[in-house]
């Protein structure tokens, strides 16, 4: 799963009917330390999270998996917020 | 789902029967902003899309999942028409 | 779908069961005026389409989807031939 | 399947229910030789992989392959623990 | 499907049990000279591919489709060993 920040949200009117009523965040990869960097794009958010959190991002087919998103035409669902990232037994990134 | 703009349309003749009838648009990977850069691709458009829309685009396998494009051959389709994108409370692009 | 050139061909006398009589055919990635670079790959061709043919190659499991390509262990497929690409009024390609 | 480095590990509260009780690591592509370089990812653990270990990774939806991980919404998964890499019949790698 | 290089092999003892006794060889993208670069990755092996073969690989959901690797957790099989490619008319790779 790709590590990402969330950045904003968009907005669509006319779209697929399957994607009524989702919760459309716009998302940018993030190292381990939480600095966003790169093509930022849309994912579905499942897990009620806020801008500003880094989340875990899974994409592709995966992205159809989750229980709010059976059979779906997406290909990216945010299935966690994280709380804090650790390497070397040191925090590189915590929830604030 | 790839942040993308409509830049132009193809003609195909022979092609899969399955792809018959379909409206095949050219877009082009966008910021958040609304500037495309990068490689151009093709991808079917379910949601009238037109030349100069920010778009949706959902690619590989959950591109078979939109009411209008089951099992076909098809890797990319535009799922959406983007009205806005809001990034910080202040909006990043608004459809014209 | 990726507009790539077809440049090349491939013989391969070992190889899967279910691809032995396919044919194998070289294609580069191409902008929309045909020019192709990047890194040439191989897919299989459904559509007749010759050396010199600007085409539309799918991409991962939707290679699987076209009439001549079910369960196949591939994962490129020609799907169309370009006739031409327009962008903004005015064609970027036109197959000569 | 990529060769990665388990770098690190992730802890999320808030995630899809299907994910829960699972073992998150952050892992970074490496090369023959070990050496990680390149954006870190988060790949569920089924092998009891741990920091330091080079190990494989299936990717997308083949991730949901192994008998841990059927159905689950991830797309990135460690199925092994890499003990040597041989090159030319010299070793690059070897598990210390 | 890509052409790469057979650069090496690789032993994991410690893997999902459905890799028991594959054969995982190291692979490496080249170009349509056989010159190979690029991220080295590893691929099942179903051909008999031996190294300095330039081979095809078929990468993600479709590489659980050949013969031998139905419903395996793996995203990359060796479907051919490729004899020659061809462009323009010309040889670019013989095997020798």
């Amino acid at each position: 799963m790709r590590i990402a920040l969330v950045i904003g949200s968009t907005v669509s009117t006319i779209k697929d009917e399957m994607l009524q009523g989702r919760k459309l965040l716009i998302v940018q990869p993030a190292d381990t330390k939480g600095n966003a960097k790169g093509e930022a794009y849309v994912a579905v958010d499942t897990v009620s999270a806020g801008k500003g959190d880094l989340v875990l991002v899974t994409e592709y087919s995966s992205a159809r998996y989750t229980g709010f998103t059976k059979n779906l035409p997406i290909d990216a669902v945010i299935v966690g917020v994280i709380d804090s990232l650790e390497e070397g037994g040191k925090y590189t990134y915590q929830k604030s």
